[in-house]
């Protein structure tokens, strides 16, 4: 599928074949493998808009490269990171928006007013700004009761309080019954970037330590627990939960980070391709040390998922300077949202542009970037 | 209906009839008249969402009134103006957000994409700010085709680079078919606002004079002229635009405007009257010099509509210091945008938090806050 092939290049998302046989890493990977690898659908000429569209994978990479970028044009969008970085009047600001659609809107452990604040705190946490103000547009579907509003409109106040940050302006839309589910809502934030902290991918380099804050697959679990006709008991509650605090912490130890990322929609494994394609360096993780609770393991081994590909709406994934690895990681360890932080791999010159996981067995399997999300609407 | 009395008298988002009749204005208002004042429906114990609550009207007030400010707390919300002035870094910053599901998605004279611009930016400006980032999350239902999101985008993009803003960061969610109604835009927007500038209804004082920017109604009934089932003839296009550069104009003349809106949802009767009630002074109109085209006179009289309660998408309403007016009012008319701009009234100490109109006949009547918008989805 050259096309596929050729339109992977030229947006840089992920490495094409041809340069991967080019730099081979024959202990790591087999060529034959990685040579096979091709795209299992023709992305571009998708004539309408499918579910996986909204997933955060390649299928949404796409439709930014190809229908918005072009379209909007503007340096800061082509950042493409978790939150924009802007300037006005002398301030270097963090803005980021994220509309929420999760299905239902109460789970065990959250709502979507919950993840409404929290989704939009953390990309701005990404970039290193405690966020300072959200503002808040609701598309609500005719007939939705009133009370569930309510208790809607109280979740998101009361995560709004937890993090630190004051809902500023807002805004609501109805639309007739049978255009839209219950609650869609809609939030933007903007925050101070602390001076001297730089957090993007192009910063990271081979040899920096990559962590996780704590176990993941957790938020998706919990959704697909209570998804109608997937219902099943875990005990697992979402790990929905604002990250400044955290990533202050962290950058109290060092204002050089590298790069954070949280791994929503797409899981760690979207997360960790978006920040190697941005890169240009590889990823190596050791799989054994990555995270993933039993019932987190068990849901998915029934449900025939991968936790890397889940997501998760209270964890981080940072890049860090080598030297500086072992006092972040003591830093998290400290903060009730990192106590289980742990050292998940490294970047590494090899493979550029590509995750790869050593199991158990010694052997290698590369993590690419999914197509879509494997539940729709999942935040 | 004491409880709703209540509710307003609480809220102060109209005046009681108790307080009219404590200070009557007998050459104005007929007092019987307005002690029979009531509301149509009792809107606190409306137990579900209804399409008037997306209005721009009483039940939208309700609804912040009740719901949304008791859940999210906070000062610069209750502000309630068309964007929140917050401070960030040392900059004093609008910011303000609006989401779109106008139906049809293209419309003489725009599209959703031009909307979901102009709105916004027109929010910032009536801060004086002047529109720098925007954010933009789509809610995409699934089967939209292609085709059309890009001529939606294509839009967007053109309208930014018009209003001389740049799309910083954006987010796209996909919904099942049947949740949606093909796409949903919602944008939030910052700006700076400019040393000296204080836009807020608090500072009108009677004497402030009022000038609307050019002809009412144009939105809306160009919207209602391909809506399914009321299609009809106008040959009007909707004068959606970016009203940033005319309010740069206005403030070349003086700083000290003391409040501007964008009269959108509700048309010029609810910005008017959201102004009355914030600023606690009357609002006197003399209905003839308001202007309306033919077309949307006679559209507004076949659908039986009041043109005072018809969206606009490219007008706003000033309140200037009556020594300023003279000179704000000729700037207006070098404007493109403010080519037919006219005085259409005064701020008054009578019937403090009303809006009266003088008819041609010598008469008056009451301009009242719409319940909810004539027609829905215009914006």
């Amino acid at each position: 599928m050259p096309e596929i092939t050729d339109t992977f290049r030229a947006g840089g998302t992920h490495p094409a074949p041809r340069d991967l046989a080019a730099t081979p890493a024959p202990g790591i990977l087999a060529a034959p493998d990685i040579l096979a690898w091709s795209c299992p659908a023709p992305l571009r000429d998708q004539p309408r808009v499918v579910m996986g569209h909204g997933g955060g994978g390649a299928l949404s990479a796409e439709l930014v490269q190809h229908i918005f970028a072009p379209a909007f044009g503007g340096e800061v969008l082509a950042q493409l990171g978790d939150a924009a970085t802007v300037s006005l009047g002398g301030a270097r600001l963090a803005f980021s928006t994220d509309s929420f659609v999760v299905r239902p809107l109460f789970f065990p452990g959250g709502s979507i007013g919950d993840l409404a604040v929290n989704g939009t705190v953390n990309d701005l946490a990404m970039s290193g700004a405690r966020a300072a103000y959200l503002s808040c547009g609701f598309i609500l579907e005719e007939g939705v009761e009133m009370a569930v509003l309510a208790r809607v409109a109280e979740a998101l106040g009361a995560a709004a309080r937890t993090a630190g940050v004051e809902v500023a302006t807002g805004d609501t839309k109805v639309v007739e019954a049978g255009h839209g589910d219950g609650i869609y809502i809609n939030t933007a934030g903007i925050g101070l970037i602390p001076a001297g902290v730089d957090l993007r991918p192009q910063r990271v380099v081979p040899g920096d330590v990559v962590i996780v804050s704590g176990p993941i697959g957790v938020h998706g679990v919990a959704i697909m627990s209570v998804r109608e006709g997937l219902e099943f008991g875990t005990g697992i509650e979402s790990d929905c939960a604002a990250l400044g605090g955290l990533v202050d912490t962290m950058l109290a130890v060092t204002p050089d980070l590298h790069v954070l990322r949280d791994p929503t929609r797409g899981g760690l494994a979207a997360a960790l391709n978006e920040i190697a394609a941005a890169s240009g360096t590889g990823v190596v993780l050791q799989e054994r040390s990555i995270p993933v609770p039993p019932a987190v393991a068990n849901a998915c081994a029934i449900l025939g998922l991968d936790p890397m590909y889940v997501a998760n709406e209270g964890k981080l994934v940072a890049f860090v300077p080598r030297e500086h690895a072992e006092a972040v990681l003591a830093a998290m360890r400290s903060h009730p949202l990192g106590a289980e932080a742990c050292v998940i791999g490294e970047a590494v010159s090899e493979h550029p542009g590509m995750v790869v996981a050593r199991t158990g067995l010694g052997g290698t399997r590369v993590v690419d970037l999914p197509i879509g999300e494997q539940l729709p609407r999942i935040c």
